[in-house]
């Protein structure tokens, strides 16, 4: 717990360590892993908790991953051992569809975040009022925030704003903005949203700026922070949790959690998970530098070591592109092409 | 390379990877690793590359830690294989004398920094002066910055430019700072320098900010920026070189470096040296919370598993003391007093 800061109100803490986290594990995820994770993330304080595929409710297809469980057993598995927090989930509209929010609510979700590609906003409309019909909270998600400008992704935001979003997010899926790229958007997102409205941040760590990101975004006026345990997200991972907090600490920023807490979770649950290591190194800085999503990096690395490639080559071909979200299998094809072009 | 950006002059980039990553590997390293890191960084375009026992020259005591090698080996690989790059080394005086100084100089060393905790750059005068009369370049290198204010640390740097280095440092040995004190002392430091002496940035990343940190460090007008290959060195190690030069990148900031060979040095070479992992964990994250220089942590651990112990308790009790560089064997006597209190 942190000492009261007069000018910044109490910070509400997201785990995503369940949902983009999925990520990290090609959304492979026992649900005894689930209650441990949610029970010991329960404990430590966090405000809510994010539970689905990495791709969002009903993610679990051909194209994205499948996963080992259904999201209805990985949000059962949750909603058994959450006390305190919020039970949240994602929903991509075109992936996930109102079905599937209607199950989720039952199984106790009581807050959801839409998701669309950052100048795709028209297509979560119909998600968001149906979320606020089912009494839910819900935010707006503006995923590849980097391939809008400023004022292009405040426009955006206002249209989830205006569709009911109690928050939007500048979502950095790609790990590509800089400290002065997030204060630009939060600077855009305050000029045009009613000051109801929250402001949420989501970062990776592919350019080693997560926490730093998360802090500017804050001095700037968001209240809603993204976070995993130990970092456990897409690409070079999420924000880590335990480390933010402990910045948050040092600031004297009021929020829920326990730091020590947190970071035995992190270490003695999370860590172990891993089949790769989730750090910067050379393919997640590389997600970063090219301005790729997160989670195209375990597709690209398959493809990679199936073609005999440098994940990098993919990766930057990928970038040029300017692939987006559900473009996945896309990578297989620029795997192909490159390795046809390739000298014998 | 960087598309050159006018405000920015280009960066000067110094290599730690085969000094302060040495405190990551217990200071046992063989001279062909220095040499195949050496010949990596070289031809990667990094300007200086700092080769001594993690404690500086002759830090290879009891107290500090018995190096596989002496500096004169470790030198003497790198002074072979480096063609383009600043050949630089540590001194902190009471540790290295004008004898080692003279013998590093003989080796082919070029370039030297004389360190001294926060408060105490008056004890580097000789030592600048000697390096001065050898021609050498120097700088002065204030560590755990975070213990002097940004005014009192400014003092300290006016010291050392009265004495003669050319450029002075801030040094966060504990992985302390936020991205605000790193602002605030830079500021102070340019407020009472000479124009002509140079400023330099040497991050750890314990709170994870170390490359946010050498961000604003630079924007604040320092033009000399430590960094080591896969963030290699005390704590939860440096600046990563490899993620600060993309950065630098995207900001479109001159420098020599190439971000693809770098990584492959980082991820080939010398990720596989670690026998344990350099990252922000529980152990790396509570040195930055608690403020503990970065190179008491393998000490902290062994003393911990001897007794039985947290490692945070003792780090924790470190940082309440205070303790500097120089009093490592105190670990060992607060590990003793932690487990006499212990509930048996």
């Amino acid at each position: 717990m942190s000492t009261p800061h007069q000018s910044t109100p109490r910070l509400y803490i997201q785990d995503v360590t369940l949902r983009d986290g999925m990520h990290a594990i090609r959304h492979r995820l026992a649900p005894d892993r689930v209650r441990a994770i949610a029970a010991a993330l329960d404990s430590a304080g966090v405000d809510a908790i994010e539970v689905a595929h990495g791709d969002g409710l009903a993610g679990g297809s051909v194209t994205y991953g499948p996963g080992s469980n259904t999201d209805w057993e990985w949000i059962s598995a949750a909603a058994e051992v959450v006390n305190r927090a919020v039970l949240t989930t994602l929903l991509l509209p075109g992936i996930g569809t109102i079905k599937e929010l209607e199950r989720a609510h039952e199984l106790g979700v009581r807050s959801v975040r839409v998701a669309t590609h950052a100048t795709e906003a028209d297509i979560a409309a119909q998600h968001i009022g149906k979320a606020r019909d089912l009494g839910m909270d819900v935010s707006g998600f503006l995923m590849m925030s980097h391939m809008a400008s400023p004022t292009e992704l405040a426009k955006q935001a206002v249209q989830l704003e205006s569709a009911g979003a109690r928050c939007v997010y500048v979502t950095d899926s790609g790990g590509r903005l800089t400290m002065r790229d997030v204060r630009e958007r939060i600077r855009a997102y305050r000029d045009v949203l009613d000051d109801a409205t929250e402001i949420g941040i989501h970062a990776h760590e592919n350019l080693s700026l997560s926490v730093a990101n998360s802090v500017v975004a804050v001095e700037e006026g968001v209240t809603r922070v993204d976070a995993s345990l130990a970092g456990h997200g897409a690409g070079a991972g999420n924000c880590p949790l335990e480390a933010f907090v402990a910045v948050a600490d040092l600031h004297g920023w009021q929020h829920g959690c326990d730091l020590f807490a947190l970071q035995d979770a992190a270490d003695d649950i999370v860590r172990p998970l891993q089949d790769r290591a989730v750090r910067v190194d050379r393919e997640t800085l590389t997600l970063g530098y090219a301005g790729v999503y997160s989670s195209f990096l375990r597709h690209a690395e398959r493809a990679a070591a199936e073609h005999g490639l440098d994940t990098r080559q993919i990766l930057v071909e990928v970038g040029r592109r300017g692939l987006v979200g559900g473009q996945e299998d896309m990578i297989a094809d620029i795997a192909l092409e490159l390795t046809a072009d390739s000298p014998r």
